[in-house]
C-alpha cells in the first residue's frame, strides 16, 4: 500500500526531528505555518536552494547523501554570511513514495540537522521528478553579517578546507585507477557529505571584510566577490599547489583545474584586511577546517594567477552555470 | 542566445521587485542570503509550498496565472495563521529559459506581491521540469497566531468567499455549455488568480478559535481542524446551498460536491465561539470577501451534513492527496 502524503511526513520527518526548549520553535510541523521566535534584536538570514536529480547530483547518489547534501548546501549559505542556522523547511518532489528511500534520505538530512542544531519546521511533499528545495532561516547579531561586496584592495584571500576534492570525486567513475582507495573515499565523502563551515563562518566575523561560499567553483565565486566589490584579485600558484598534496594521484594541471573550476566545494572564501591576517591564522582553532591564504585583492579588474617569479596570467571565469549546463 | 542563470534573475526578478524604507529588507537578492529585520518582539511564521506543472495546475495555464497562484497559495498559509506576509524566496525549475514565459510569470507574481506588500528577497533557478517552490516568512504579534488545533464544541464554523468555484473552473474544458460566459470567467479567475485572504485573516484574530485555509477541499480541511482539535462538525445543507446561487448553471449535487470536495479554494475556514459570532458578522468590513456561517463544532467524531428537518448524514473525507493523485 503506498503511503499517502500525510503519513510520509508523519513517519519520516516528524519522527526524526529533534527539539529543545530553547530552539525558538513555538509550533513546528503540522499547522498552516510554523511559529518561530528569533532571539531578540537579531537579524534574519533567509535563503533557498534546489537540488535536482541528474543536475546537482548523479542519479546513482545514495539517498542518505542526497538528504545530507540538500541541507548542507543551504546551511553553507548561512555560514557564508557568518550566521547561525536555525530553522528549515523541506519541499520534496518524488516520483513515488518509497519507504526505504525516504528512511535513508531523512536520516542523512537529520544527521546534519542535529549536528548543527537546526530544526525542520515545515514542508511539502509532491509527486513529480526527484527534486529537493530547502529554505533556511538563520540569525545574526545586528549588522554583523559578512557580505560579498565589501572586499578592499590589499585584503588577503583565504579559503577553508580542500576545494577541488568534490569535483575530483564526481569524476571518479571515469578515473578509477588514478587515486588510492583512501583518497577516493575522501573525494566521494566531500562530494556527497560536504560539511557546511558554520563554526568557521561565525568565527571569522571579527576578521573578514567579505565572504562567499564556494559552490560554482573557486574562480567563479571569487569573481562574485570582485565584481560586487569592484576590484580584482591575484591568486598565488604556489599557495594553490599546497591544497592538494603531490602524493594525490592527479596531474598538477588537473588538480589546479579542479581547485579553480570544480564546483560543489561548499568551502568559505573570504577576504581579510592585511593587518588582521596574522591574528586570524594565529587564533584559528585546530578543530576547524584548514585555513589557507591563497592570494590578495587588487585594485584592477580581473583575476590573475601569479607564479613564484612574479609572472601573472589572467584566468577565465568559468564556473558551473545551470542554464548552460 | 539563451539567457544564463544570472541574467534571468537580474532581468525579471530584480527589476520587477519593489522596495520601501520600512520593509525590513537590509539586503535583498544578490548575496548568499538576504538579511532581514523583523519587527521587534514579533513571532515569525514560516511556510513553503511547491506547485508542479500538470499536478497543481493544468499544462495550459497561462504563465501569469502560474506566477500569481504560486505566491497566492503560500500567502494563504500566512493568512490562515492570522499573520502579515513579509518576505519570500522563489525556487524556480524550468525546462528552458524562455524570456516571454519569464516576463509573464514574474508579472503575475509581482502583481500579487505588490498588492500585499510582500518582498522577493532570494531564490534559485535551475533547469528541470517546470516546478515552483516558494517559501514565505510572515510575522505576528506574540501569541496572536490562530492555530488549527484549538476549535471547541459549540463554536460556529465560518467560510470566506465562494469555495467550489475553482474546481468548477478546473472542469470547464469538459463542461463548456453549462455556464454563462460571466460565470465561466468568475470560476477561471478563482482557479488561476486566487486572492489570499490576508486582510480577512488578520481581522478575525480577535474572534476565531481556530483557522485553516482551504486548499484540499472544505471537507478535508475541516477534518484537519476537527482531528487536531479532537472534535467533530455539523454542516448545514441550507447554508452551503447559499454559496452558489441557483442561477449558476450547475446541478445542485454537483455544486455541493464542488463546495465540499473541490480543492484549490484558498478561502479561510474558521471557528468562532458562539458569543462572538454576532459581533464578527456585524463588524465584517464590506470590502472583504463574504463571510458565511455554515455549521458548528460538535463534541463527537466525524463531519455530518444536517438538512432543514434535522436529519444528519456523515460525510466521507476525500480531499485531494498528491500521493494518491
Amino acid at each position: 500500500m503506498p503511503l499517502d502524503e500525510f503519513n510520509v511526513i508523519q513517519q519520516y520527518f516528524v519522527a526524526g526531528n529533534k527539539s529543545t526548549a530553547d530552539d525558538g520553535v513555538m509550533l513546528g510541523i503540522g499547522d498552516d505555518t510554523a511559529i518561530l521566535k528569533a532571539p531578540s534584536g537579531e537579524e534574519l538570514l533567509f535563503t533557498t536552494d534546489t537540488l535536482i536529480n541528474g543536475v546537482h547530483f548523479p542519479e546513482y547518489t545514495p539517498p542518505r547523501a542526497i538528504g545530507f547534501k540538500s541541507l548542507a548546501v543551504n546551511l553553507s549559505d548561512i555560514a557564508a554570511m557568518s550566521g547561525k542556522a536555525r530553522w528549515f523547511t523541506l519541499a520534496l518532489s518524488l516520483p513515488e513514495s518509497d519507504p526505504q528511500w525516504l528512511k535513508e534520505f531523512s536520516e542523512g538530512m537529520f544527521e546534519l540537522a542535529h549536528k548543527f542544531d537546526v530544526r525542520l519546521v515545515g514542508g511539502d511533499t509532491t509527486r513529480g521528478s526527484l527534486s529537493i528545495t530547502i529554505s533556511v532561516i538563520g540569525t545574526t547579531e545586528e549588522h554583523r553579517s559578512v557580505r560579498r561586496d565589501t572586499a578592499k584592495e590589499g585584503d588577503s584571500i583565504f579559503i577553508t578546507g580542500e576545494p577541488g576534492l568534490a569535483s575530483i570525486g564526481l569524476s571518479i567513475p571515469d578515473n578509477e585507477a588514478a587515486l588510492s582507495d583512501n583518497d577516493k573515499k575522501r573525494c566521494l565523502d566531500k562530494l556527497n557529505y560536504p560539511l557546511p563551515r558554520l563554526q568557521e563562518g561565525e568565527f571569522v566575523r571579527d576578521f573578514a571584510s567579505s565572504m562567499i561560499d564556494v559552490s560554482d567553483g573557486l574562480c567563479a565565486d571569487l569573481s562574485h566577490i570582485t565584481n560586487a566589490s569592484n576590484c580584482g584579485a591575484i591568486l598565488f600558484t604556489a599557495a594553490l599547489s599546497n591544497i592538494l598534496p603531490a602524493s594525490f594521484g592527479i596531474a598538477t594541471d588537473s588538480a589546479l583545474d579542479a581547485i579553480l573550476y570544480g564546483g560543489d566545494d561548499y568551502e568559505l572564501l573570504l577576504t581579510v584586511p592585511a593587518e588582521k591576517s596574522v591574528e586570524l591564522k594565529k587564533s584559528w582553532p585546530a578543530s576547524f577546517a584548514t585555513l589557507l591564504c591563497i592570494g590578495k585583492i587588487s585594485a584592477g579588474k580581473g583575476i590573475f594567477m601569479q607564479d613564484e617569479t612574479g609572472n601573472q596570467q589572467e584566468l577565465s571565469i568559468a564556473g558551473y552555470n545551470h542554464f548552460h549546463g
